[in-house]
């Protein structure tokens, strides 16, 4: 790791470090971490979503005791908060998915990390798992063009002490970006031709199969249709991520603050939902968990603050975030991210499936 | 033919071939081809329409055998795209409407040939119907003066090999544009005195009369208000365009999208509809199918990239559309155009005609 | 009157005039032409409101005979169109108010003359009367301080030919503009003090005295609430404008094309409807009369071809409006304004009263 | 008090203060006082609700003997106008806030000092109290870290002649802004730990004490939830300010002007109502009152006015403010606050809580 650096001033919210980001990066690096799917509209409508929703608050009650601390998976952990999946941070920062990785340990966050990660899974595994009040430590994956390949990886990541495996649905067609190739990294799915592609696309059975030759909980990140939630809740997964990929696979995909609700009317309690996509805000946290969010990912925000300021800027960039979510709990009368529910939002939105 | 011309830099969807066709074309040609009637509202909420909607994919299902391929009239087709009837493409390029036409077999996208064609409907019919692994080859008419110019034209297009013949109704008044009359074209309507013109635009009487008087399958285009479809329906015509003329003709007029599935709602089954305005993505055409069409029309960006680039602009567009097109059908979990239904977006808009 | 003046090239639109007339009028002029109450609001919602209507146009319907003519206080017209009383017309043009009513008459478009007009009454109502083909002419009041004095303006306007009394009853306070104050003109209410304005405000009382003193149909400007138009409707009353006066009088108030249909519901045919506020396309014409008028009043639009080129401009502006709404009827194939019903508008809005 | 400053020319509402305003402020100043939780939607969503309600008038009614007066808390006041708490306004000009309660009082409007004014309170209150013909004069408060030193403010109040007391419930948790600690300033609430903060946080106990230890009225500020306000109507208080801090303490919470109904409809006349948020024009004034409020509360506006023109220009805001209700209730066919309900709006905003 390099020596810590300084966190330049003025920095005040999460969406502060992105000119700084967009001087230090190269615009290759740049164009990629940004990329959005056709004409973007997915991306700017996460972001929209959240905006438009309206907290609710309560006053005078009483808030002795207040706490970002959540249950996940039979555990307790500090904060409702987990850096996203993101390949290939060597293009961020030279200290990569460790800094992240270290950044989110010391302030309670959790880690997601990619299997496309710049760093062997096992070297960022090893620093993160002994810190002390650290988040979960999770391990995303695609499933690879022969089981052998992906059990491999499985198997690798339960020895290297992950508590979860995140498959990643929502990129069964996906063209390698040119900044991907150009980096030595944890390979993804090879490219191939497209009917190849399409005939090799992962399935529910793949799923099926996954679950059956892991004890790690498996989780599937990138349900937006209720049905979907409804098979996997059936299938007795470990939990879903509602995400449309950051509006990096498809244009035109439902805002996520508008798909978890109708998942969470879907599923119930049945299994815990967790959520990202244009989250860079302690109220945009509230409003998740009052939707029936778990727990968030924070993506591109958290690149931005490790792009500018490596390891120290990550922490700092979730040490804001959770501080704007204790200040927003605070002042909705809340003492615990389990207080929050869809009454916290006025008007509910419309129920029902689909 | 001019030899093949060479694909510009950086084009990554139709709509950057705007730019481009901008700088190539005449001033006057520009205008003619971007026209929109009134304030443009219309041609700017065709666009918003198609925006506006969102996909909501279902993941893990099997996409081996994926397909783009339609029904429409009774053959199977390559796509369920066609290139719009659009007049005088000379002013875009000067391999004109046989660049297209071309561009649009070798892609498997069809041709609706404008009666304003700047070549002959027979050179343009020739060069198209022996490619192998075309689309469908229409040929667009206004009613004529006469009833016996218009036969004239009908029987032309029948020996030409025509396989549909597509009546624009939507512009019964149109006052010929200035660089329509500089330029030596197929005759529309002549210009006449206001009162002649109205009181000899077409009825549905000739409506039936032109269906008694050829064996092609005869399609009505510029139809938005679910009353004139189910008259279409009764009277037994092929199909029906839903447009509004790419809002060149009255402004004010709902956008496609939004008239679409009231039409679907009004006819069900009982013919194909198309649909065409502001649809420049992959993502666009899935939506129209999922609100009830068989295929769309694409205009405008054709144009852009024929202006810009010839026969090989034009195929590299329509390459670019089926390609958006295909992934998203995968995205969506869909095999094929005919997979994709209402449920694919979500609340369905509301029901019900007007 | 002065020479007939050139209309400027490349005018399409009554818009087109606007950036004229900036040029030609003094900035006081322009300023008061254009003024808006409070942050103009209510200005803009005029025009928003007429947009965002769509028609949903019937095809291949008989057009012969289409005609724009309407049946207004038991006479035919040649159109539904009328200039809008506006004051100090001499600060548009030298020829003012006569330049305005000739350009109506010829045109088959109605006449509403100011109370404030800068000619006599007399010399307009003399110069347009006779003109064969015109439209009605109609006098504009407010009532004064004694009805001594308001009686002489009716006697005045009953002796000069006018047709019919417009009473505006929507600026019970006005601060009279600077620019009305330093132009000779015929005198609208006095200034006086607050509380005298107030106790002297005009009530129904003074509707009802105002209809037994003269034999000429009166008509109420400025309503807006479907509660009044009851009101006016048992009173008797010849028809209502329904106005927020240009957004001139208080800020914040429903743009017309929202109010008119709840009038239209609230009164049914009890007597006729005109409105006006934002009117500048023959489809913002076509669309209020689908949602229940009978006529419509232009304004500024007028005053700005009347500022451009005088008499010609102002009858070169009715004109491009009457050709629009032919057109627009034509293409929703209409053959009469009276055949524009609420069904032209699709889904009709909320009908019932507030 | 510094000698009369003169009004800049042009000033015609409250807005054209701003610019004056901030060239006359120094950054950090501005900064604070226009300062906005996150990323201001609260304090943009506090004005476009106030522009997007509509006002239905009603004309040809009697207005002799029009009043803006008010009943609030048994007694009469010229106005519904008060002057929001605002802390340290020795920022924006020397005069503080003996010039803003000079001026409020002069123009009939009330007072409500800031617990952080720059200026002793009985030196306030001595000046505003003994004027005639002014407006309410209250004390805001917070509760400080023992309640020893809340009553010290408490009895230095009802001694100095405040009305009342408002207790400002939405700041449980607040970062002091550093141009405050700059400012020699009545002390706030001292900053602390964390944790500490949230234990010491104000509850429904602490304000059921503060009302049993003094005689004056105890309004809540800071109320947005309709099932707070029915809480603080069971216990009693003597009335509500519906307000969400300008949109300083949080963001993201919803807009005055859709909070106030629901709060009326929840409490219904249980006790008075006053709502401040984006409040800068009479029609706005109107509008509140229209929803349910007595009276309203204006803050960054006169602030502008203050720090633009001293007395003075505090003085004349309130004149245009009260001048615009006037001519707003006149216009809309009223006589007084106490007649603008509900129907002046249209159609009711949904009612309901929540």
């Amino acid at each position: 790791m390099t020596p810590l650096q300084a966190i330049p001033e003025g920095i005040r919210c999460l969406a502060d470090y992105e000119p700084h980001a967009r001087e230090k990066l190269a615009p290759a690096a740049w164009d990629y971490f940004m990329a959005a799917a056709g004409d973007g509209l997915s991306a700017r409508a996460n972001r929209a979503a959240w905006d438009a929703l309206q907290l609710w608050p309560r006053v005078l009650r009483p808030l002795a005791g207040l706490s970002t601390e959540i249950e996940l998976l039979g555990r307790r952990w500090p904060t409702p908060l987990l850096a996203a999946p993101m390949a290939l941070q060597q293009l961020a920062h030279s200290d990569a998915e460790l800094a992240l990785g270290l950044a989110a340990a010391v302030q309670g966050a959790g880690l997601v990390l990619s299997m496309q990660s710049s760093l062997p899974m096992e070297v960022v595994a090893r620093a993160v798992v002994s810190e002390s009040g650290r988040g979960p430590l999770w391990y995303q994956l695609y499933l690879l063009e022969s089981r052998q390949a992906t059990l491999e990886r499985v198997r690798r990541a339960e020895a290297a002490g992950f508590e979860a495996l995140v498959l990643t649905v929502d990129a069964s067609v996906r063209a390698p970006h040119p900044a991907v190739q150009a980096v030595p990294a944890d390979p993804g799915p090879a490219p191939a031709s497209l009917p190849d592609l399409l005939a090799r696309a992962p399935t529910w059975d793949d799923v099926a199969w996954l679950q059956g030759e892991t004890k790690l909980p498996l989780l599937l990140k990138g349900v937006l249709n209720p049905l979907d939630a409804r098979d996997a809740a059936r299938l007795g997964l470990a939990g879903l991520v509602v995400s449309n990929h950051g509006g990096r696979t498809l244009d035109g995909l439902p805002p996520t603050a508008v798909a978890l609700p109708r998942i969470a009317d879907a599923v119930g309690d049945a299994l815990p939902l967790l959520v990202d996509g244009g989250i860079h805000r302690g109220t945009d946290v509230l409003k998740a968990l009052a939707l029936g969010a778990r727990a968030v990912l924070v993506g591109r925000p958290l690149l931005h603050a490790l792009a500018t300021a490596g390891a120290a800027g990550a922490a700092h960039a979730l040490r804001l975030l959770r501080d704007e979510l204790t200040i927003a709990l605070a002042q909705c009368g809340l003492r615990s991210p389990a207080e929050a529910g869809r009454e916290l939002l006025g008007h509910a939105p419309a129920a029902g499936i689909l």
